[in-house]
């Protein structure tokens, strides 16, 4: 692709819309699997594990515009941590599931569960190599067996849409400059969400 | 794309052979840039962005196996700074341009300057909004006028090639979990390529 800017192409264009223009309320929550503690969370993974193999989570990244620069959604559970909107894949799921997934998470309680989300690339994988450890976004090693995947997709907003989210979590827009390199506060997959999107050029539509 | 890996697709997959398969020898050097003092360089670079606008920088990430886990190959500087292969475009130059710079870095001296590299998608853009900030995986705002963008591409390598890399620079193979995060050693750019290429699914040829 060549254009005007010194020769060199832009990549794949992604618009981004004003913030403004979506609609945020809430609804019922629906799973519990956030109250887990710890322990009780890894004996799950590895009964899961035993019997399904490696879990498989998918996450959305959504982008909208605020004061000029692009914000990601995400999710805070309960004044605490964050995360993308997705969840893990059922046995023998596609990447469909996301469009479940982000239904799940985003969607008012009555719609289908496809609801026309846009998924689009697959922007980045992340592995873990045990229950308890915190995902790399490489493989550790040849011939691993990694315990977990997880899988980020860009998916395109609608220029306005309602968004419905459990009650017992927010949906928030953080600016990329706040999540670049800031691994303390989102974790290492959301504070890499820059650099797995910068091959995009961001339209800004400014509200 | 499915498979039988839970459902999920692999992505595209990148073959990466061992590094003993390459052959590493070295040539004069030519360009004389890397001797330019920090105050001399800004004030070559103003001087450029006078004349051609926005520099444009491409670079390549070429990957490698040693002991089973991928490395990236780095250019290192007079046994100081790393960079990786690549340099600026000249104006109205396209991504072609990659190659030369590939060629010009890595190949012997009598080579032409296509060279059979097979440049392949772009994995990340980055910006600089001054002649003198670190660049960042984003447009720092809407609307601003960068200074500069370094876009970077995965390049394959073939089974077996013959590298010949400037006297005053080493050619050297770092792995992945090396970089990973470690901005402080590699700079923004390098320590981003784990997350930039996680998207693709690496297949480890081991030597």
């Amino acid at each position: 692709m060549e254009d005007d800017n010194g020769g060199v192409g832009h990549g794949d264009v992604v618009d981004v819309y004003p913030l403004n223009r979506y609609y945020f309320g809430s609804k019922e929550a629906i799973s519990k699997k956030d109250d887990d503690d710890l322990v009780d969370r890894i004996h799950r993974l590895k009964a899961n594990y035993e019997v399904n193999g490696m879990r498989v989570c998918v996450e959305g990244v959504l982008l909208v515009e605020l004061l000029g620069r692009p914000h990601v959604l995400l999710l805070q559970v309960k004044n605490s941590f964050f995360r993308l909107p997705g969840g893990r894949l059922r046995p023998g799921e596609s990447v469909e599931g996301l469009k479940r997934k982000l239904s799940n998470k985003l969607s008012p309680i009555e719609s289908t569960t496809s609801d026309n989300w846009q998924v689009g690339e697959c922007i980045g994988m992340w592995w873990k190599s045990s229950f308890d450890t915190l995902p790399y976004p490489y493989l550790p090693r040849n011939g691993c067996r990694p315990k977990e995947c997880i899988k980020l997709f860009l998916v395109r907003l609608p220029i306005s849409r309602k968004f419905f989210v459990p009650k017992h979590m927010k949906l928030l827009a953080v600016p990329l400059f706040q999540i670049h390199d800031n691994c303390q506060t989102y974790g290492p997959v959301i504070s890499g969400i820059p650099q797995m999107i910068s091959k995009f050029s961001l339209n800004i539509i400014q509200g």
